[in-house]
């Protein structure tokens, strides 16, 4: 099939000379599955043009990409020390200590990522990081949101550089050649309610703090940027940060001061124990006490959402706020379901993230999304799979401040990934139908190449640099608490 | 680790002798996983021994077996045909005429599936069901259960082979090497209360009818089982099966006459609409419809049992019947959450399919069943791994006649699914957690062998005979109503 290319695809806007060629047989234009497509790269790793006809006589290499290219997907909210507990953190887990029949929550859950948060180290985070973002890249993702908060000793006392854990992560996506948005997370109490007089932090979350929200924001402002790393903010959430240092960082954030960082996050409403909490010492919703407080904006992502009610989704629709929804964990937690299509329909965008990585597939997040609604709603077609791989890209890009990111367009970095179509999961499905197998049946393990401005990172199924393997089987092998080993 | 094998599972019933050892690396035995485990197994493709030391003197050959070591998979219920709905069936699909925004349900989906339904032929229904069976057992799939009723041509009238149709998903599972339960289905009506005088069928469902129940039995006779075949009964639903003739067939399966059919089957409680309009005609449950019928034993599986009340879940129980859950399917379709915590204790067995075969993956089925049940209730622990990998072997051999099946025992068929543990999704993790990420974080993909009846059918990923990708390729190349072509 071949179909004309809109006048704002062509290559007029280009800004860098074609030094190759990419053909790819099937390529994902945001609204449409366009085919035999030519991709011009520039030195710049940028998209120098975007063609359906081949160039009469290419003057650089051209390189043939079989199945379907994709922009780099977008991860926009984990924590990467959470990769510790796949297979280690279900309830009556043969090998765990609990008794069979007993059921669970996610604040039982939470007890045991929290053994696992006591051991980090700063080489262990970066350990762990690496490990979880060459996993990733494997998956075709090409940016990561970290979502951290692990930031000093087990005491509470600071490394003796403050930023030693951070940096840890920066420097464990530098060496994968994925992009992050670092989101460095202020979390200064234990509980709602809770004040910075009296914060009532466990002795795991002692080293979450820095103390007040001053504090934070004199240690984040020591750290930079890169050309893949970019730098955001989070509120943990409102168990985590009370009114006043919401307002705080909002305004560094969001504010006047706005600079340092691009954009703010939040756990919002992940468990309905949040708000019953947060209703009773504050008499409204945590996203209403997050508008009050001045965190809203473009730039405010809810990670989760669950729990939202009509007038939450209006306010983050109306601050055109994104929601980030995170399925597959949200079932493994027993969350709930994220009302996409009502968020949609509240003008909130949508972005999606493997938070715990238990599942590192965003392909199962994104075909997550619709499958809850459909569970919730006994209707189908809550959102089609152009609005769900936009949540998988654009979305996720927008939200960690990389609006530039997430298409394939003229002008825009050379992010991609590969998905075969040659794998039983794929195989067969006519042309027109691509983008809906894509999503509905396609996993991780069907991606074959992933690209970082201009640049493969991720060849025939490996990476060109890493033994992912390697890096998981090494960082994986500690004694967590509990004595797995 | 080592553990001693209990004496249940010692060499002392072997009945063959071992011809050959299987060195595991990892195997599972119902209730735990054991390191270093050796299987003998005989030239009559049986397990003869199972031993925890290697043999002194090894007097038959010794192939080492990577990773984990399952019973091979039983994908209890699906229909091979709607395997070309993968990527086609979606509501908003890009591609698909509907206009975005539109919700469809359950019954507009099958009115896609209605337009495959009419385009099969014999040579058609072969091809699909060779593709899809090898497909499965690529995802380590040893036995499945085809509930098969699109038995006529077109216009009604049976095929000069009247059983043509059943013979082709005979014919290819015999290809693939697939252990097969056909359950040939009776379908005689077009809605609840529709009589055989006045079927109320509509112009593709008359393919699917034998008049009557009669007629349908004579037609099942005359079929016959092989080493590898054998043969249920399915009554489709109480849509399509008068009161009248549930109890012709279920004497058939379950009473005095029982012999010529193994199992019975039945779709019950898929979709809300069934039990209403059950409950205005008949005055009662669907389950309770079948079991006043006799249609409840043993033998009996109801396929779904998502919309069932605390009576139904005492009726299957007490008769000791089996449900089989279609985790993705449910999903797919807005049919709902199967209870299977609430199933499970009132004693009824659980089992897995995948039903419409959008996904092939029972990995995906056995956790699905677990996190529907989280999203529902908001806690964790449902069942445990052990539970939910029952249901995808012992649960599924049980529901489909094969009570031999499903289990690593001394005595027991060779039918095993091997997983690598060196992918990304299981490389690093501790043996004792093993089970658990296999549960939860596995997926068909990381399947490198199957073996059925102590033969490899596949090998390095790879089916030793077809290749199964070009089996998909050309049985997907047909021109379904609608003309995607």
């Amino acid at each position: 099939m071949s179909e004309a290319i809109p006048p704002d695809r062509a290559p007029s806007s280009a800004t860098a000379t074609t030094t190759r060629w990419l053909a790819c047989d099937h390529a994902w234009l945001g609204d449409r599955m366009a085919h035999d497509t030519w991709l011009g790269i520039g030195a710049d790793g940028t998209i120098t043009e975007l063609v359906q006809e081949p160039p009469e006589r290419p003057d650089a290499p051209v390189q043939r990409v079989a199945g379907v290219t994709l922009p780099g997907l977008v991860d926009t909210h984990g924590h990467a020390f959470h990769r510790h507990l796949r297979g280690r953190a279900q309830p009556d887990g043969v090998g765990d200590g609990s008794p069979r029949g007993a059921r669970d929550d996610f604040w039982r859950w939470r007890e045991r990522m929290y053994a696992v948060a006591r051991t980090l180290d700063p080489d262990g985070m970066f350990a762990i990081a690496r490990a979880v973002y060459g996993e990733m890249a494997l998956a075709g993702i090409t940016c990561v949101g970290e979502f951290h908060y692990v930031h000093h000793q087990p005491d509470g006392t600071p490394y003796a550089d403050p930023n030693a854990m951070g940096r840890a992560v920066v420097a464990a996506a530098d060496e994968v050649g994925i992009r992050l948005t670092l989101l460095d997370t202020l979390y200064l109490t234990g509980r709602v309610g809770a004040t910075l007089d009296d914060p009532d932090l466990d002795d795991v979350q002692r080293r979450f703090s820095d103390g007040d929200a001053h504090r934070w924001a004199t240690r984040v402002a020591d750290l930079s940027e890169t050309a893949t790393t970019r730098l955001g903010a989070a509120i943990h959430s409102v168990r985590a940060v009370p009114p006043e240092a919401i307002a705080d960082v909002a305004a560094l954030a969001v504010g006047t001061d706005a600079g340092s960082v691009r954009v703010l996050h939040a756990h919002v409403a992940e468990q309905v124990a949040e708000g019953e909490a947060t209703r009773a010492v504050h008499g409204r919703s945590p996203t209403r006490l997050l508008a009050d407080a001045g965190a809203l904006s473009e730039r405010f992502t809810a990670v989760h959402g669950v729990w939202l009610d009509d007038d939450d989704r209006a306010l983050l629709g109306d601050a055109g706020a994104t929601v980030c929804a995170c399925p597959t964990t949200e079932q493994d937690l027993a969350d709930g379901i994220v009302d996409g299509a009502a968020l949609a329909d509240a003008g909130v965008r949508l972005a999606l993230g493997s938070d715990q990585h238990v599942v590192v597939d965003l392909f199962a997040e994104a075909r997550g999304l619709e499958l809850g609604q459909r569970l919730a709603t006994r209707t189908r077609g809550h959102h089609d799979p152009a609005a769900l791989l936009a949540a998988a890209t654009t979305g996720g890009a927008h939200s960690l401040g990389w609006p530039e990111l997430g298409r394939l367009e003229v002008g825009a970095p050379a992010d991609l990934a590969v998905v075969a179509t040659g794998s039983v999961r794929l195989v067969g499905i006519p042309d027109d139908d691509l983008a809906s197998a894509l999503v509905f049946a396609a996993t991780a393990a069907d991606v074959t190449a992933t690209m970082v401005a201009g640049q493969w990172i991720v060849r025939d199924g490996a990476h060109v640099r890493r033994d992912v393997g390697d890096d998981l089987r090494r960082a994986l092998d500690v004694d967590l608490a509990g004595g797995h080993r």
